[in-house]
């Protein structure tokens, strides 16, 4: 393996500019840093480009493993002095694994082709804290739904900070970026219900009928939903709000409505389709 | 008012100092940016030594009576030109207004005087990023709980980015640090249930009896909860996880059972009494 003891190589250097997101958009390329993410990645068919490992740093045993299946599927790997894997990394605990990926780019007509019968997916609109965009990543996976569209984005999903808040279910989850409109046609073309929340709303979201079909419709942090996604609602719940603040945060919120759909679909729990109370 | 247009000034310098945790232990003090975190924190009660602003970045039209009611109260107001202000500020949108606060100390007697009959709390364990500190604070106001007990630190709950994932929801909501053992001891002399999650735990968190006092136990981010509270846990449930990772983000995990607990405690809802399927 090709060692490399100098921050100023110039792959070294190519990968830190790729946590700049002109870069990412000028090359297609972005950053995946740790084990559990790469594993992912692998799992999920992303193709690395180059690997950059500091064995010093490893806390596992099987980062030899994970670091052949790179370099067989094509995969240049390089060795780095604990000091040069320091300049790399932008994690706070480094675990020796960082590598250059290529962009995946889906779009509405392959989910289409690998959604379940009973979708159910996240529009995230103009979301902006990379943290929050991949911690809804995480939560989709989690509940196990068929995706995440990024409606009119503001933080691209390559960030490393939404590869990271993710834990790497970015990779092996549908995550597809399309415009609001075309999202929405979209969805009505599919028959798919459109679910939002609204502090005005009658219903909490324990009450409202989470089942079928559906989209889950978050807003940004600063103002929520957009007019258009408010109107374009089939169904609006609310969150109890019982404190002093008048808002959760979204990742925090989205993930309360998807457990709500994972216990409203399971046999004999109680649903929405009780008269409005 | 006074005004500030160096950098240089002391007052300027030593606001600044206090991002560092170390200046905040040393002095008691700490930083509160923003004029919804302000309201809060005087609606909290909380004491405000130094306000500076920078009216050219208000947002809206009521921080002059925010400031008059900080003044009143003895606090000294300072006007700084953009320039300044924003070496104060360490947030991407500054809104013109930061204070330096005097730290709250509360305590488990304190919180026993204050507490519900039904008590609802979050021990937090450990966890180390701010971010998600704040945000298990803003979702048990958010679902009246009646306060979070910080385990065995590692972030200060006055961090600033505690203070802003809070939305300061930690002004009004009792906040309380202290060691594991002493709050065990203190949960069990009151009654109060203590509920883990663990992935082995043969109950989803849905089919949990989440009624009665009780305490929500959650870990850190890397590792979850120690051996002793996984032991101390009454009960112990799963969130179900259907996907390719294997645990959801800590403020969504804690969100999603205080919500539960919410639920359960409303009346005509199903609950853990059932047998175990």
């Amino acid at each position: 393996m090709l060692k490399i003891s100098s921050s100023q190589n110039s792959q070294v250097k190519e990968a830190i500019k790729l946590q700049n997101r002109r870069r990412r958009d000028e090359t297609g390329l972005f950053l995946i840093e740790g084990y559990r993410e790469l594993s992912r990645a692998l799992k999920g068919g992303v193709t690395i480009q180059k690997l950059f490992t500091c064995p010093k740093m490893f806390l596992g045993e099987n980062e030899p493993s994970l670091i052949q299946a790179i370099e067989e599927m094509g995969g240049a790997a390089f060795e780095c002095t604990p000091a040069v894997f320091r300049k790399l990394s932008y994690r706070d605990r480094p675990d020796g694994l960082l590598a250059i990926a290529v962009q995946m780019r889906s779009s509405l007509g392959l989910l289409k082709s690998q959604m379940s019968d009973t979708p159910l997916l996240v529009v995230a609109e103009g979301i902006e804290k990379p943290g929050n965009l991949g911690s809804i990543m995480r939560s989709a996976d989690g509940v196990g739904a068929d995706g995440v569209i990024v409606a009119d984005r503001c933080t691209d999903i390559y960030n490393p900070n939404v590869v990271r808040a993710s834990v790497g279910t970015l990779f092996t989850l549908p995550v597809i970026e399309a415009n609001g409109g075309e999202i929405y046609l979209w969805l009505k073309e599919h028959g798919i219900r459109v679910i939002a929340t609204s502090p005005d709303a009658e219903r909490e979201f324990t009450e409202g009928d989470l089942r079928g079909p559906l989209a889950i419709v978050v807003g940004t942090e600063q103002l929520g939903l957009s007019e258009m996604w408010l109107k374009a609602a089939d169904t609006t719940v609310s969150i109890p709000m019982h404190g002093t603040a008048d808002s959760l945060n979204v990742a925090t919120a989205t993930t309360l409505l998807l457990y709500e759909v994972l216990r409203q679909r399971k046999p004999g729990q109680t649903h929405g389709t009780d008269p409005l109370r």
